[in-house]
């Protein structure tokens, strides 16, 4: 294969499996927010079809020719990159044998319906023997994947190229101490009480809040779905969504700004990476900093809600909170509680943690499902002072174990982690974030110097590679913790 | 390729192919419904790229082999019929040179583009030389697949397979004398004067009358666009769409009895044929013949107002009409118009015999661009008695000749013809129409009957086959004669 064939080659599939890819990303938002019940079947066996579209380009034998040949070439950097990410992603899916994969997504289909079971009857036992075929998958593919120091470094690296435990450990170490002094500390704050607001004004403030932080409505639209989430389908196209309750007005407030934070991380792309297969953020990790920066930095500070408040107030039928004050200091409450999803800026990295130092067990074969259950209740005990009374309060809270994601928890208090060091890198460039977040064109510069320093890189560049270029160091745990103490402190 | 490994291939490709098609059909869909603007091209492009897989798999030589290995093979009825409709697909495409092709899509979609500017500035002259190119490529086209007695039946084939020239001279000589007829005898209705009715008012009507007549609205929904159309995407999932217009509420409740109709054919297609080519309907013609019955025989009737005016007229706020009878009677309107796609139910046939008409000799060579323009008008004032004083109103107003779709529009009438000698068969069968329209169960009995005669058979068998065997006879020009003689004389 001459090198001008295989680049052909590989462009061509890169192509092909981003317009399928593309496909598959409508069908699931469209079934996620409006295809009727009875397509569901029908759905998930077109979805299947379409995806198996792709898998079959990218195991072609012309494609693996291919990407051998470009392999040491001198190529241009986007077009480097892109093999470069293509051939890693191969490699560690050829290192897995096609028949234990494919028992591996049946097992995990089943154990995913376990967990929903035993979520709703509140039983762990239920699914503690499918946990435990997760966990034997989890470390088989880990030795399979390969590692220097640890099995968990092997699928830390699946979400956060990079990743290992030696990295984590050292920087949440640091963030467990520091959040749970912190936690001894914060002001007890009552809790708001807004009054009820019909969805239809709930969306307009979504829209409203869309508009004011940069997502582009001409390029995207706000959608309904039970989980909130966000969706790059094509250029031109970036959807978020985000779920109303008419009593809790504060949840889709805060959902919208941080889907929305995702939305623009994708519609900020830069166009020569459109339809590559680096047009999906630079990891995880990176894309959770841009919607937690969204989310936390500017949509729980004071300066935002001192130029917005008024506004979203008046939407919201005036009955959110007393004043912009009072609304500010209600949206940055820390009390720790049981649910990772309902939690505080501050007790939401004590929740990774757990996870973190639970997942680093059972990679190594120290911990099984048998005895997680206890190893759960203790930490939160020890870490967050709450003990859930039900299993689904507690242990059987989150889907990510049933099918095997483990090592994704930790790219949550990344984001958050990222975010702090990239607020503090961007304030030393364009000075104080709160003189900046008052009005709409220093939002514009915000939004212009995140679009500039990451968003527009896609997947480029090692998420660790961007944290020292846009910040001049590694990761850091000291900016999150001195960002929340000068903010929850002064509460 | 043995007999087993040839069925294995083509049932494999089918089933890949119509996830293809489920995909494409939801991103177009979502295009015309919900995309964002900026996504125009992206969408486009994705599109493109996903038929094009379709496409791969169609004339792979895998593909081909196994078509030409099942040919003559003793198969299951349905295999058979898959495999008969694949082969002649495949020998239709397989006719026309890919250079011809691939130059043809590129002059029809600029050819779409002239027409579109054309229409804006009333000016067929900037028009005329792409529809000439077209006229070309069409009458090339037909020598290319080959007919036995007039090139036009080569055009006709492909959206009516069977159809010939000889079939529609005869049926439309009949039914244009007895239109022209019954146009100089119908009597002289005012136009209605509806009060205006908002879009949502619009809607809930629009429901009301899809879960009256039939349509399963857990396995579709209704949604609104520019041009109203129903759309299969899989099982499970027929979604229709309808325009709205505050000012003319008639039109968004006939659209959706009209596509309501196209989107139970859908619905009720047999479940062994799912996933199949053959779940799109027996034809054009038949398919329309299901909308045309629902939207006329069924929703032009007074028996079905009788019953379900008060509650629409409620939903509209009560200024549809005074009364049943008065709206019956105002929706039966016939007045000679220049617009197809408003005319009423009797000129609309007329319309349609011009464009057979005019087609027939262009497909002949008889009758070029040049002078196409004189050639409608003359025919307009001959049949109808009207003149199109812009070319917008006239010759420019239909989409369909400017990517060369010669053939297309007979089957709006055969539709028509179908219908009212569908109705004819069930009546024989289950007693007047008005008789069981006045009640939801016989609209249940209706639609079981349409659903158990037509379309559970999808595309088994051929459109004059299902003629015969639900009617015992061929097409027969005289049921919608005496069907609208008997409904607008009396009017």
């Amino acid at each position: 294969m001459t090198i001008e064939k295989a680049k052909e080659t590989f462009l061509s599939a890169v192509r092909r499996i981003s317009a399928l890819d593309a496909a598959g990303n409508l069908l699931a938002w469209d079934q996620r927010t409006i295809a009727p019940p009875k397509g569901l079947n029908g759905r998930a066996q077109v979805l299947g079809a379409v995806s198996a579209e792709a898998f079959r380009i990218k195991t072609s034998p012309e494609y693996r020719e291919a990407l051998d040949r470009l392999k040491g070439e001198a190529l241009d950097p986007v077009f480097e990159r892109m093999a470069f990410v293509a051939r890693r992603a191969f490699d560690r899916d050829a290192k897995i044998p096609a028949d234990v994969y494919e028992k591996f997504v049946v097992d995990a289909q089943i154990s995913e319906a376990a967990w929903g079971d035993a979520k709703r009857s509140d039983d762990y036992g239920m699914y503690a023997p499918h946990l435990q075929r997760m966990i034997d998958y989890a470390r088989r593919f880990a030795d399979l994947w390969g590692y220097a120091a640890h099995p968990y470094d092997a699928m830390l690296d699946g979400y956060e190229s990079g990743l290992t435990v030696k990295d984590v450990d050292g920087v949440f170490g640091r963030l467990r101490a520091d959040m749970v002094a912190l936690l001894r500390e914060v002001p007890r704050i009552p809790a708001l009480r807004p009054a009820a607001v019909p969805v239809e004004k709930q969306r307009e403030i979504g829209l409203y809040l869309l508009a004011k932080t940069g997502y582009d409505l001409d390029a995207g639209n706000l959608y309904a779905t039970e989980h909130p989430f966000s969706v790059g389908i094509h250029a031109g196209d970036v959807r978020v969504t985000t779920h109303y309750r008419e009593s809790d007005p504060v949840s889709s407030i805060f959902s919208v700004l941080h889907e929305g934070g995702h939305g623009m991380y994708d519609q900020n792309l830069g166009p020569e990476l459109r339809d590559t297969n680096l047009d999906d953020g630079a990891s995880m990790g990176i894309h959770e900093s841009q919607s937690r920066f969204w989310e936390n930095i500017i949509g729980r500070s004071y300066a935002f809600w001192d130029t917005h408040f008024a506004t979203v107030n008046r939407l919201a039928g005036g009955g959110l909170a007393s004043d912009a004050r009072a609304w500010y200091r209600g949206v940055n409450r820390v009390k720790p509680s049981l649910i990772r999803t309902e939690a505080d800026e501050l007790t939401y990295n004590l929740h990774i943690i757990i996870r973190y130092e639970l997942e680093k067990e059972i990679a190594a074969g120290n911990l099984n499902a048998g005895a997680l259950r206890d190893a759960w209740n203790d930490r939160y005990r020890e870490y967050l002072g709450v003990q859930a009374e039900k299993d689904g309060e507690g242990i059987l809270q989150d889907i990510h174990w049933s099918d095997a994601s483990f090592g994704y928890f930790p790219t949550y208090s990344l984001g958050n982690l990222y975010a702090a060091q990239f607020a503090h890198a961007l304030e030393k460039e364009l000075g104080s974030l709160d003189a900046l977040i008052g009005s709409e064109s220093g939002l514009g510069k915000i939004g212009g110097w995140l679009k500039e320093n990451i968003q527009r890189y896609g997947a480029l560049e090692e998420p660790g590679d961007i944290l020292v270029r846009v910040t001049g160091e590694g990761l850091n745990a000291s900016y999150l913790t001195t960002y929340l103490r000068g903010k929850l402190l002064a509460l």
